[in-house]
């Protein structure tokens, strides 16, 4: 397949946390900065109007060579069960696109300020959505049990 | 901003829609085929336990002079308000990326078929992720009344 797309980030997480982890984004807080080197501050009009955003980022950290099309257990927990690359959200896969939903508390300018947005300090942003309650999943929603599971902890505050 | 990143698909669609449109996207069908060269079948393992997923896309159709990062109104409807290129989910966008949620019918190799994905015949696709609940967005959601009027017959059955 020889099609390609260069993508450029519109915007970055300031603040919040530095590094990634599987658990604990509870209570989080971020500023998603909207580039003022591209966009003035009409790009974000009405969004203030939205209480969640959907947020498409690069999982920059990841490195690279850490990729796993083939099935592997989440977290390798022998009790899940094994997927492919594209049963799973995580970081591991080709693009390292991430997707999160998370609460707008304040437009301020071009800075978003944002609750548990789990991506961390200086994460490339490549678009920023508003959550459109029609566009989320339609009908009865069936998933098995081990997401709820390994994400049990995932929005509890932090232990100190 | 220097940064930048290449992205590929890792899948096409094939079949559905042929044209985009605005609306009547109710009952359409069409595969998501994930890209033999780069994949086995490994990598969609598990994924048939999910009732949706999330797809990242491209809008490849869209005139990439038809951006409109300045406040402008959905469909040009004078009865809603004005928004910027993030408080809109359309493709006059920096990257044209597309994020939708679409019931997952079946797992057939790397073929995934699909119901209501709102992405037409040969589109890339540049991830696919399951839904998992726990990501969507969390506590009260807030919105405004446009996106439901303007969205009324976006899931509607095509009109003969």
């Amino acid at each position: 397949m020889s099609e390609e797309f260069t993508v450029v980030p519109v915007a970055h997480v300031v603040g919040g946390r530095v590094e990634p982890g599987d658990d604990y984004w509870g209570g989080s807080r971020a500023i998603i900065r909207v580039d003022p080197e591209q966009f003035t501050e009409g790009a974000v009009v009405g969004l203030d109007a939205f209480s969640h955003i959907e947020v498409v980022f690069r999982f920059h950290l990841t490195d690279p060579t850490d990729l796993h099309a083939e099935p592997r257990r989440s977290r390798d927990n022998p009790d899940w069960p094994a997927g492919g690359t594209f049963a799973h959200r995580n970081m591991r896969r080709v693009n390292w696109l991430g997707v999160s939903r998370c609460r707008l508390l304040k437009v301020d300018g071009l800075d978003l300020h944002v609750a548990e947005l789990d991506a961390v300090d200086g994460t490339p942003v490549l678009d920023i959505k508003p959550w459109f309650g029609v566009m989320g999943p339609r009908g009865e929603v069936r998933e098995p049990a081990w997401p709820a599971e390994m994400l049990a902890a995932y929005y509890a505050a932090p232990r100190e």
